[in-house]
């Protein structure tokens, strides 16, 4: 559409100054960059390296013939497979268009004054799903131990805490009895965002048993190599999952994404050869790190988190942002977070193939030599 | 999960009391029936009776190897290429998870006090998207001629007015003029959900180069024969698009989602043939329904919204009632609204292949000889 000059219309709309004002304000979530053009390494938004299972495909070309029909409203089957696999029932299983979609569930559900929390550094997409609700967000600092501070945590008095176990960007997994502890103090929701947990985390499921202000979130984006499908589930006592029910899109997964994610789950043998391989390459490329004498968090997710040292043993932000951009030249694209004191000093490398691995350390080893 | 009695619990949450108090009040959508088991003659949710193009299991089928990767967070070749047929840029384009993802996206952005309005009856999802956003709902009724009050419309000073058209369940098009009037009468922004246009409607469409507060919404679900897709999608001026997306999931589209819809969109051989075909049935059932004396409003739809009489001449919620409870009997699903005086002695048909109608005529006939 050409659009005129507002005294040609016939009538106008100032979209921003319309808008309601905590969407004025918002600024929308910022995705990994996803280069096009072949030849490229991608270390920076942790999708798996291997395919996805072989079922998925012969689920989804089951699925060609009917996609004139609407699917199935609440991915029941889905549900009832997780639900089973984790000792619960389907009433205790909500799936999401991505577990972005179910963390907005429930903020849209549970949030209201004095807002939501988080602690920082984490998931750069809990400070959005709070704005889209007009919602405030306590932060809870880490310091450079990335140690879990219970007590800060319960003092925001959020009605919805976010919490990443094991964390992004740092890796850091959190011990089971300190989620309990966390459960015990808060009065609100906790919302155990488990994305990573498959790498090598504790899960909160088991809590869920004493816990109904327990929620957890989990995806098949990373574990399952669906990033591409979006498919994520949450786990919580089935009064909570019946009001994110209300407000979820009635018809919120398409037919292919039901069967897709069904089949992935069902290929337990697929699933656990490949976090295997992922956490055995994780620590060989742990080890090189260490190597080089850089610290490394310890991870228990498909990443590491680290902190680059130069040819003269120093590091910060400027060393840090110099290793991006020789590898981003070198065309081996891994994720910087400038913005925080406790992010801006490290660089965060997705795991992949160990070939790929093997292409990122020669890379950084060129970027030592001539850095 | 067996959930322990609260008393055993470490730590109770109750739910209902801890929802928001818009969201403890909600209702949420129904869905139409989607029965189990072959053998159905299923003219109950508007479904497209023919599959969809051919082209579009190439284009699934060519996304499988990439599912592990994240997909193009904006589905930036769909909206270019609707763009491009609607002679309008990719800025004017935004890609829903359906088209119920944009109503949703709309409410979430625009409405606060006085809340927002559509007509009665209309698409009952409408009351769920305001009440998702603890927003009032304002109704425009219709009398039997459902003929649009456009005075009644600007009245409500509705900061969003949803309005289907041509409208469901009755199948009536509202000529472009009236849309033009109420784009002049109205302060706020006017949805014109256009899912069932390409049966035979007059897009508003036209009416975006000099109306800035028309949003038009589309679906992949009818005339393209996606529903299992879930794909819709909005066309508005390019600063209400950037206000939308501020909102909108980051990845709210899977990669499939994206290629079937795109390969859909680009085959309009299978479009335009399939729409005419819808077309045409329609024609002859309504022809049909009009030699037993049923009362139907002309349809610019894919299905009819027809007052049946029994073999007595009589009409009424009894009768329309009767005939639907017969006509599942015998395994033909169609739609029936009891709740509104306008749509209570009415049942809505969608229409199907020729083969689909004969039995749908057959069975109504076999009611009229018994009932």
């Amino acid at each position: 559409m050409v659009l005129l000059s507002n005294n040609l219309m016939k009538k106008t709309f100032d979209a921003f100054q319309r808008a309601l004002p905590h969407i004025q304000e918002l600024h929308a979530y910022v995705p990994g960059e996803q280069p096009q053009g072949a030849g490229w390494v991608k270390l920076n938004t942790n999708e798996n390296p291997y395919p996805a299972s072989p079922k998925v495909a012969q689920a989804v070309a089951a699925e060609l013939s009917n996609l004139r029909k609407y699917p199935e409203p609440t991915s029941a089957r889905l549900r009832a497979a997780i639900g089973q696999r984790y000792g619960l029932t389907q009433q205790n299983v909500i799936i999401g268009n991505g577990s972005d979609n179910i963390l907005d569930l429930i903020t849209r559900c549970f949030v209201s004054e004095p807002g939501a929390g988080h602690t920082v550094p984490s998931y750069s997409l809990y400070p959005v799903v709070a704005g889209m609700s007009g919602q405030a967000l306590a932060d809870v600092a880490f310091d450079r131990s990335m140690r879990l501070d219970v007590e800060a945590l319960a003092a925001t008095q959020a009605k919805v805490f976010y919490l990443t176990n094991p964390n992004a960007p740092t890796g850091v997994a959190f011990p089971l009895p300190q989620i309990e502890a966390a459960l015990q103090a808060i009065d609100g929701l906790l919302v155990v965002d488990e994305a990573y947990v498959d790498f090598g985390g504790e899960s909160a499921v088991a809590l869920l048993q004493d816990y109904e202000n327990l929620i957890v979130v989990r995806t098949f984006s990373k574990s399952y190599s669906l990033a591409g499908m979006r498919v994520g589930f949450a786990l919580a006592a089935a009064p909570i999952i019946e009001i994110l029910d209300r407000v979820r899109d009635a018809y919120n997964l398409d037919r292919i994404a039901q069967a897709a994610a069904l089949a992935a789950f069902e290929d337990v043998e697929t699933f656990e050869r490949q976090r295997q391989q992922v956490m055995a390459t994780r620590e060989t490329t742990r080890a090189a790190l260490d190597a080089l004498g850089w610290f490394s968090y310890p991870s228990a997710t498909n990443f590491l988190f680290t902190e680059p040292k130069n040819a003269q043993g120093e590091s910060g932000p400027e060393v840090a942002a110099s290793l991006f951009a020789h590898l981003k030249a070198q065309r081996v694209l891994i994720r910087y977070f400038p913005a925080h004191p406790l992010t801006c000093a490290f660089i965060r490398v997705s795991i992949g193939t160990d070939a790929e691995m093997d292409v990122f350390l020669t890379a950084a080893q060129s970027w030592l030599n001539h850095a």
